[in-house]
């Protein structure tokens, strides 16, 4: 995953502080569930996924599948918001111009100075050991407060690059739409997401009205601080939370498999989550989001197509972006 | 917390068949909350309770505390069930009993033949090494379908050495009322355990009402199996969620500080979790539990009595489990 960001850091163009920044987050917007659960959604796609959802639902049928293991996981980048570029890529360059700004000497110095003058060669040459040296730099090292003081004014002031809205906008309105469907019908809806856990958890109610305790993330060690009863952020991962790190953090957090998991097409990183969750004994459902969509959003293929490979091998659902959803992002 | 789970070992009568398995789990007593909430507590600490919860729950008041923010983190281990000897203690001694049925060779070997013939001098000599080397052999190398079958299994003969009761019956009367009442006006309750979070989570929602993704404990590493879409069990600790592992294990899970929290005093391992609570920027409210009843319960006090004299310094509640309980164990 840090390796993805890190990379596209110079490939965007980051245009973080808006010019009139959008302080009020949107909460998700609340569908009318009664009348059309889902009204971004085109059929046959969404036929599928209301079919499913009633028949585990409903007292009596033979699928039914009690409230406690009505598990949801979903990834975020890609899956709930547009991920070109990362939004935690942004963050960190937030935080790269924040601490140099702060202290202009750092930006002499590495990572800083690879960061500022756009370095590229710098992360080729220095590979995994320059990635954590930055990731270190401006994710860890703070007390857990500080940093979430810090990625909450990141949201209220950010833009998204490209698109001059901010972060919120960027959200998929058919997958709040659906995210609503499931917890109108007893689903726990848990965010199962490669970035990082504490910056997700920022926004995970107000964007997407998930608790801080259905995240799932990419975490660093923590230690409590007595002296000052704080938890500190280590320079180091202790999950990372992409690819068969996703049923690990699934394990260790909710303790069961998921019934319905959703992610999406471009690094593979939610396929071991979608075959954990089709291992469930009830009936689950899994779900790709496919990238197709060069007009009203990107356009990108996962170079082995190994995604859409493991979806149509297990008849897993593909989401067309471009012809399964009506509207992309809300309005 | 597992030293002392293995060096008691040897001390505890470990009659772990009962002779009247009793396979059925009880339900959490439903309490009368409308009449009185805690008819198990005694005033003057019932009264503490019963404010506190008032105060921050009720609309308009100035210490309200926000749904989403009322999260209660308690400690399971002489806290909610009684701890003489360990359950996970005679969980790994049913389990090396059952290792050993099934290869009579193993008891020749170690750790197993230290634990048959009672070995002390084994573990004393062995330290460290030797404690995880029966905790990894015990508790690891299955996948987790396995040791969540053998824990259930477990739970459904077990019978409480010197007392000859099933486990549900060692849980205390008091601790189901306060998070029946704790629930009923709109906290989260969390068990945080220094015991393995799997064995917990067995029994977290039948004995306590806890969902297992309200369990936060002492967690293994996991290894996802592609080819066979299971969690395997692995022999080293992810988090030891004791002491200061605890605000560590809280933050990861739960993402926030608690407004409440409980444990006991015993060997200071519910400290560090009070302290983080306390301070949290709401009005909260702490707990220890002081195992004073030799009559009803067992007596026992902490070596250098570190949780008692942090309860005195910080103004945190003592529950004197003499005085403050009218009934120790469910009728």
């Amino acid at each position: 995953m840090y390796i993805i960001f890190v990379v596209a850091f110079f490939l965007a163009s980051c245009s973080h502080d808006a010019d009139k920044p959008d302080k009020t987050i949107a909460a998700p917007d609340s569908t009318n569930v009664a009348k059309d659960p889902l009204p971004s959604w085109n059929d046959p796609l969404k036929g599928d996924i209301i079919a499913y959802v009633t028949k585990v639902s409903k007292d009596g049928s033979p699928d039914f599948i009690p409230l406690k293991d009505r598990i949801a996981t979903i990834d975020n980048d890609g899956t709930l918001w547009a991920e070109m570029p990362l939004v935690q890529e942004l963050f960190a360059w937030y935080r790269v111009k924040k601490l140099v700004a702060a202290n202009p000497s750092l930006a002499k110095k590495q990572p800083f100075l690879a960061v500022v003058t756009k370095d590229k060669a710098y992360f080729e040459k220095g590979g995994d050991k320059a990635l954590i040296q930055l990731v270190a730099a401006t994710h860890t090292g703070m007390t857990e407060d500080q940093f979430e003081a810090d990625a909450k004014d990141f949201f209220a002031t950010a833009s998204y690059p490209g698109r001059n809205v901010p972060i919120h906008k960027i959200v998929y309105q058919p997958q709040l739409e659906l995210m609503n469907y499931l917890r109108a019908n007893g689903f726990k809806t848990y965010i199962v997401t490669g970035g990082t856990i504490e910056l997700v958890r920022t926004i995970s109610d107000t964007f997407y009205g998930v608790p801080k305790n259905q995240v799932v993330g990419t975490t660093f060690k923590y230690a409590f601080v007595d002296s000052n009863r704080t938890i500190m952020r280590e320079p180091a991962i202790d999950l990372l939370c992409d690819k068969a790190g996703k049923p690990v953090g699934i394990q260790s957090h909710i303790g069961q498999r998921p019934v319905f998991s959703m992610g999406n097409e471009r690094s593979g990183g939610d396929i071991a989550m979608c075959k954990f969750c089709q291992s469930n004994h009830y009936p689950s459902f899994q779900l790709i989001v496919n990238h197709d969509d060069s007009t009203r959003e990107y356009y990108y293929q996962e170079k082995d197509s190994a995604s859409l490979k493991a979806a149509a091998q297990y008849k897993w659902h593909v989401i067309s972006m471009k012809n399964d959803w009506k509207t992309i992002f809300p309005q």
